[in-house]
């Protein structure tokens, strides 16, 4: 691992000890910072900034500028294969993502064809690639991608929902066909994660944002089973060194075990699950991310350091934590109270 | 129990072998009924109908005309309290429920009253005796409210929400001003539920909406601990009879065992639990309750009958399980489909 000048997030994600917790923020290139909101304002909308590969890696080393993070992310969506099977994603103001073409019948999904990255999602791998020449090998970059489950529940629903009630009614009243499109998603994003890896994505994160609204049994059958055989298919190395996979539940706090066996490398955790609990409940497999509620970062200094030293106790003393929040950073968050979040972090956790 | 005729529910709510596995629905008095549907045009709005007490018996007995259930629940809302402590409460269709005056400085708080139920939140009481008379002993009523930590989201946040951020960040930031505010919710709601009972309440649920937004360590301080000490403070026998407690946390699975320990006699669950898996965390201490998908309702016979089956099989075959829904009905759903899931956990766990 020469190339790389700080590896404390390589040596986390693989549970080897570290000089310091790693520490990176979901959502940390985006509309908490003003000179995102500046180049938004600029070209328009989000997906514009998305599909200009220099644009994406400008945005994605933002955050690195501010603060002293462990990471990279790349600057993309979550809902990038959709679009590019053609179902036309766009933001509308207040409302998060929308499909202008989502699925509603069988025969929407029989059409629905499993994408080619280097065609169909090129501008992605050209922003990947070009983040990682940035970063110059100072810190690691992180490729990302939705789960099937989480892909499937946005392009039946075409929005975000509360319950995504129109694919959970599929799910219970046409398993076939839903089982049909997270088959077609799955091999389109082994296809697309891989890519990103080849273009030089170093670790993969993939986000089951809705998988937490699923009974138990259908998350094994229709989204832990998918998210295994993607995570079995990646490239396990490149360039000389494991690619480590971190699987990120929303609200997936029942399932720890079964997630660790997934063969991922980390799981990611909201901050409804105690790092403590989590570690006893599946013991020394997989490295931990998370998980502070994002909530703290509106509060002031004094509570957020302290919260960030409640997180570092209960996980403990041995390597395999890699810091985050719970889930993304939201809009309205001051930069100030994120410098003082990841200056805690390193002060409190470094040797 | 000689009175009560059909005593499957206090029986399984206190772990004893009944005849079969009883079932009722949360929002089983409600909107997916044509007959509730038309009252509620003619009285105008939602809270016209809590305020008066035969028309709140009258809807409290619709659905056991309908459908076999084990038990009826009194028709009300979670947060009469607030709204007996002047906050304005009022509902917006598809909005849900809205303060005129939420709560916005330390002085709103320091302000509010603990209520006196006789006086606050008489005609609540009087519909629990007449639904009580008009059971004639068919079924137990079972009384409810809201957790502290759950009305105190509402009051703060003025209406419902995805993730509560007012809430959550006076939480953080001025906790000491939420403890006063939960402490004067508890003794309201220990006054107000041991009200309850002596009216004919048999059985108690708190509803725990919102417990499961918060941190575990926050879940403990904020929620918990209160909850705990409402149920610590309840009348526990009446009549020479237990008033078994179920405390329901939504999206609280990862706190199952600190939930068992609160004192109540049995645990609602979502459907992200597994029952099996639940049962082995909490050992033989309480009763469990849930947990089906609303969202099954949706779907057809077969796949209703079908996933009624695999709930059973999976709590298996000991005392101690409460058949219901993991959250509360929903508007869209056929009453036909409601009779086949009430019909089907009757045949498949019948003696």
């Amino acid at each position: 691992m020469s190339e790389l000048k700080n590896d404390c997030l390589m040596r986390s994600l693989l549970k080897k000890p570290a000089s310091r917790t790693p520490v990176w923020m979901m959502r940390q290139a985006g509309r908490h910072l003003p000179e995102y909101r500046k180049l938004r304002r600029k070209a328009g909308d989000f997906m514009s900034l998305c599909r200009d590969p220099k644009l994406a890696c400008e945005i994605a080393m933002q955050p690195l500028r501010r603060y002293e993070l462990d990471a990279a992310i790349l600057f993309s969506d979550i809902l990038t294969i959709p679009d590019a099977m053609g179902l036309g994603l766009h933001f509308v103001e207040g409302e998060g993502p929308k499909f202008r073409k989502p699925l509603r019948t069988e025969r929407d999904i029989k059409s629905l064809s499993v994408i080619n990255s280097e065609d169909d999602l090129a501008y992605v791998l050209e922003a990947v690639s070009l983040i990682r020449k940035e970063l110059d090998g100072s810190v690691p970059l992180i490729g990302f991608a939705g789960s099937p489950w989480t892909l499937a529940a946005y392009m039946i629903e075409g929005k975000s929902s509360r319950d995504f009630v129109l694919a959970k009614t599929w799910l219970y009243q046409h398993p076939e066909i839903l089982h049909q499109l997270l088959q077609k998603l799955t091999l389109s994003l082994i296809d697309y994660l891989n890519a990103q890896i080849v273009s030089g994505a170093q670790v993969i994160q993939i986000f089951d944002t809705w998988g937490g609204i699923l009974s138990d049994a259908a998350y094994e059958q229709f989204s832990l089973a998918y998210t295994r055989e993607i995570i079995t298919n990646l490239i396990s190395r490149y360039e000389d060194r494991e690619v480590p996979v971190v699987l990120f539940t929303k609200s997936g706090g029942n399932w720890l075990e079964e997630i660790a066996a997934s063969g991922c490398n980390a799981i990611g955790l909201d901050w409804t699950v105690s790092l403590r609990e989590a570690r006893r409940r599946v013991g020394a497999r997989v490295a931990l991310q998370g998980n502070m509620d994002p909530t703290v970062l509106r509060s002031n200094p004094e509570c957020i350091e302290s919260e960030v030293r409640r997180i570092l106790d209960s996980y403990g003393s041995g390597s395999g934590h890699v810091f985050n929040l719970g889930h993304g950073i939201t809009p309205d968050i001051d930069p100030l109270h994120v410098s003082v979040f990841i200056e805690a972090v390193h002060r409190y956790s470094g040797a």
